[in-house]
């Protein structure tokens, strides 16, 4: 039954995005290119809903005790965890601390920011009555079954019923965080696939890109590692404790958003919110829940987690960027700046102003909407330079300059598909090359608009001044520069070649 | 009376640099090159002394307590931070804690780095008595229309007198600090334009950056973001809480000494000095002021805060470097090598003096003078291939084969003026670029002298191993490299093209 | 005496490496390139058993009180640090407190992670008489003369006996922690010279490079301040407080370990052990031991100081991959792909068992191998980039197409020897370049092997997602482009050359 039950929620959830679900095993992939690559064993942990089959051994049937017995011995650690965590014991929330590490005599005198104890034990009792209400039974702890079983269970036939829960097992109990999860779904950006960058479609998304399907898993799993949160409530709330006051915090976000791709972490680290939150956050309270937090400056959670005056496990609806691919990559094509592209389009209108409802909590409306303002200003600027380097490359190509011509070298493996001049420095650079494919003009190219461009943007938003400035926009230029210079070696190369009939006659025709 | 006071003050500020200050609004820009660029809204906040007009809305004199009762509707979190502050209720200071996150019990038990709890409460009653003498009245607290109007006023026409407070404003009552901080105007880094790179001028100097003036402000109100501190107390102390003990934490330093071009933050990180702070800094106790800290290690404020037995808001009594510019930048012209450079100047020898006292708090006399003489005889072997990088460009430059020649390019926009050879990796190209202006060999160079020359030398002067080897000075040498080999080919090519007769006429004749 | 057995100890210690100590003073080098250089002041204190001498000043002897009174007016950070030490009065141990930084009453209410009191002040009186009975007698405290000069004598002359206590001086009381560590220099790694990339040869090691022997010691003094870690216990346990709790904490690791030769803590800091790491560790219990700590995620130390259900220092006894230079550098000579590499080796595969043990106290067994599989199957890809570049810049070379071609550039300063094509892209460009050697191209494929191909194991090896990805694998494949497209232009500018009748007769005969 349970079974059954994952599987309609599998294929309700798989069928939002593009692919179909058929594997739980190692034989194929799934999604749109499942044909072309074989899941690798540790897929069966990044995406369990789709890949997990339990281990052969042990076989038997196990209760709960043994369960733990086992386990104590065998990986002391996991035990712990859940030991710690109060679905081991219901009866640690009325032991509930009102801080996760002071007390009161040691919180600043003045104003204190600490909900009553009280409160926060009403919360949790609340929360479990409700818990009790869908499931209708009452609960005296969440233990190994309930979650790598069936919820209730009292036996598990560990060779045949063992599971990695997944989001939607977690669900079952905790209804509410789920669908504001799952909600993400209708959401994401605006001009990208349906429900794309959101997290709750985040694996499916990749699913669906070509250079991830051909390339080798024991790399590409990087990105199931992240893209997984589709599946796993355990990204932010870590097994097997599962705090909320861990989710709450900017490191919980960080094994994800950081690197030259979106250095998330390392814009707030250094902003002055950041800085704030670093110097004093391990004096907050991090019990309290996102709307009681109040604290004297804000988290990654404070800002993305806030949509109209209400925090919750949605949190794309204000979501603008498309990383750097639809304001400046797609729109290159559609010759459109990103001043135009966001004024003219409502729902970004709207999200702006989700955003704006955000920045006045602490600062001024002036102040706020003349600071997004200038993001997006400054956003031309960044365009400029982007579609600079795109004509430039592309009149190569043109011209038949490129060097090497992409019919004179090995083709992307499938199922990347070439399609030129559009995929001058695509995407599929950032994870394979060979011989010559991409150049290094294209490679720089889509470092441009993939990594430089999006952080300049990325700067302004979390206003870390270095942040779009000597860090990104010094580095837009530098591959700007790089471009402009290969481009007059390779144009003054072709000339000599052609003076000196050394150009073949394909590329010469061509031209 | 106070607007009066604020323009005289800032006339006196501003008469010390280049510029005329005029602008009370958007209209036009400030300072040397104030006729090229035009300020945006955002400027308003970064430079309120120079562009701040209150909004238009809302009409109306309002007393404090509308203030605030409307604002904690509006903007909660702002006045929530002042709540938090003494600011709001000097009562406070009679409970002022000793301990920032702990309280006695649990400080470690062997010599404790601990003030009593009563030499806190009287330095800041003393303080307090100071202030209310030079204003000539008690004070109760200090609220909204102090700062955003005049001292003492308890009414305010919002549009019409609404004030961004300055350095200024906040030195009417903490007389001394200010006075320390403007101090800074009469030292800054010698060779350099007077003032200079001290943080109390560090608004002007900016102003006198011609790409800065050049570019779009919408990117490089980056540079105004940290530049504003002189302006603003709040860039440390930040608003509306104004803690000394934030102040006093080296993340307090971080959000404008990171990055590519002043990795200090970085560098403390992973140094031992940084190492130390950041697993026992939670303990120590941040109300303390510095001369009383005896921390067990240094922080930024520790070195940098201190001369010759005291500590004040002057930071640049010490300063050697002048980022690259100086020791890097300018003595490539002059033929310099840093060691004479420094041996040479009496003013940089009693600074390096200076610095030995620093050091020998934790360290011997001896280790301390080896160790910053080594920093010197490095910044030789710096030097050495800096200098070897231009001088491969100016040969380029000067026999014509630069590709391409600053004749055959887009000039840099006014106000930058290019005067080759000597703006060959000059900074504008850090913000601008344009077809082939600067060329790859020029941005090298620049990051050279700009970011991994002075990167060495700051390396070693934070003791971070890693940071004057791997992470700078082999990317020195990939520069250096890079400037090599780009200069073979550009050598080849120019060599080919005449060959063949490919070279347009007017290079041909340069040469 | 005590020199004698610091001499003997030294020359024990030395025997095992390659070269010969002799120097105390800076009049030569040591090691094998010995002759090549000689010391800078500094490195007194690097490797002090090899150079240091006291200073002439101040002459005359000194009991323990006159050290202290004196050192306290000159260096009194010094001095405060001792006393906070246990060194400084045995009676603290006593006291000792069961938690750095909270007390009981602050701990999570579950579980609590804490020893009793007693306990760990029962290992303290332990390990102190273990001491004296090694000592043969009593101790109320270790000062200054106990380190600085001969354990037990109660007078020094500062002149003549001063030393800077190595590793081998702290062995005389911490017999067992010595003894772990220098049981390192019996293992390193397999196919590396005997004891390489030990901490407990680290120095030595160093000494055996050519161009650190080669280079300004003012720069390359850098290796030296970690490398030193073979004579200072004081590299994790800093000085003058030699803190266990220190130690234990991952920031002790990350003075060395960072970087982009081994971003051991950028990796650690954002993986998801480092996640909770930041968000939890200030709260845990870092007096214990490490066999009693079991805090709810991994440290460095947890993982690299175990082998085989003990933690002890000896950190190399599980390490597999001697940084890129045995897998990714050494096997390309020797055509050998990583998985066959490690397959083949028994030595390997029990170490990757030792592994294996690492893993499974928190995750299962299955998981745990294939992980570790993958990250050996991830290796082969990498190193098919590697060896693919590298045998186009060898093809380069060896069509005499390499420019500049070896015999037409600077030479590598003694000793560094030079074999090409062996030395394509070899180690020393890492720290010297003159005039085209190396080349981009070499540079470039330098940075592949010794950075991104390593960086892209770590990433894996560190469970960081965005490590192995956008961080490091891309990075691989920018260099692999732009090798490609080098080496495209250099076989272009050939051709053409060869066709004007450009090319030097050198060079075309040696085609």
């Amino acid at each position: 039954m349970r079974n059954i039950l994952v599987i309609i929620a599998v294929s309700i959830i798989f069928s939002i995005s593009d692919g179909i679900v058929e594997a739980k095993g190692l034989d194929k992939g799934v999604g749109p290119y499942g044909e072309f690559w074989k899941p690798i064993p540790t897929q069966r942990y990044w995406a369990p809903d789709y890949f997990y089959t339990p281990p052969e051994e042990p076989k038997g049937v196990y209760s709960e005790e043994e369960c733990v017995a086992c386990h104590k011995a065998l990986n002391p650690g996991l035990v712990k965890a859940w030991e710690e965590s109060n679905h081991a014991n219901f009866d640690k929330i009325d032991k509930i601390q009102d801080y996760q590490n002071i007390d009161s005599r040691l919180a600043p005198v003045t104003n204190p920011p600490y909900a009553p104890i009280g409160k926060l034990q009403d919360y949790q009792r609340e929360k479990l009555a409700e818990i009790e209400k869908h499931l209708g039974k009452k609960l005296t702890a969440v233990g190994c079954i309930d979650c790598h079983g069936k919820i209730g269970a009292e036996k598990l036939d560990h060779a045949k019923e063992l599971v990695m829960p997944s989001a939607a097992h977690c669900g079952e109990c905790h209804k509410q965080e789920f669908e504001e999860f799952e909600s993400e779904k209708r959401y994401g950006i605006p001009d990208w696939k349906p429900g794309r960058e959101s997290h709750a479609k985040a694996y499916d998304a990749n699913l669906g890109v070509d250079v991830w399907a051909a390339q080798d898993k024991n790399i590409v799993q990087g990105c199931d590692m992240c893209h997984n949160i589709q599946h796993k409530c355990d990204s932010c709330h870590t097994r097997h404790a599962f705090k909320a006051s861990e989710a709450r915090r900017p490191e919980a976000c960080q094994t994800c958003h950081n690197g030259p791709d979106h250095p998330d972490i390392e814009y707030y680290r250094d902003s002055k919110h950041g800085s704030i939150y670093f110097i004093e956050g391990n004096s907050w309270n991090w019990n309290k829940q996102l709307k009681d937090a109040n604290y004297i400056s804000p988290t990654c959670q404070s800002c993305h987690m806030y949509y109209k005056g209400q925090y919750s496990h949605n949190m794309v609806r204000k979501a603008i960027m498309g990383e750097g691919d639809v304001l400046f990559y797609d729109n290159i094509f559609k010759g459109i700046k990103p001043t135009d592209y966001i004024k003219n389009s409502k729902e970004l209108q709207s999200r702006r102003e989700a955003w704006i409802e955000v920045c006045v909590q602490c600062h001024s409306q002036r102040f706020s909407r003349d600071y997004l303002d200038s993001m997006d200003k400054a956003s031309d600027s960044i365009f400029h330079y982007v579609s600079d380097a795109y004509a430039t490359i592309k009149s190569l190509y043109e011209e038949g300059i490129l060097y090497p011509m992409p019919e004179n070298r090995p083709k992307a493996p499938a199922p990347v598909t070439e399609k030129y001049p559009d995929l001058l420095g695509g995407f599929y650079g950032e994870f394979w090359a060979k011989g010559g494919n991409p150049s290094r003009i294209e490679k720089d190219f889509l470092y441009m608009w993939e990594n430089d461009a999006f952080l300049v943007r990325k700067g302004l938003a979390h206003m870390n001044p270095n942040g779009f400035t000597y860090i990104s926009w010094s580095n837009l230029l530098k591959k700007y520069v790089d471009i402009q210079s290969e481009a007059s070696t390779l144009r003054r190369l072709a000339a000599l070649e052609k003076k000196a009939k050394l150009r073949s006659k394909k590329i010469r025709e061509k031209k």
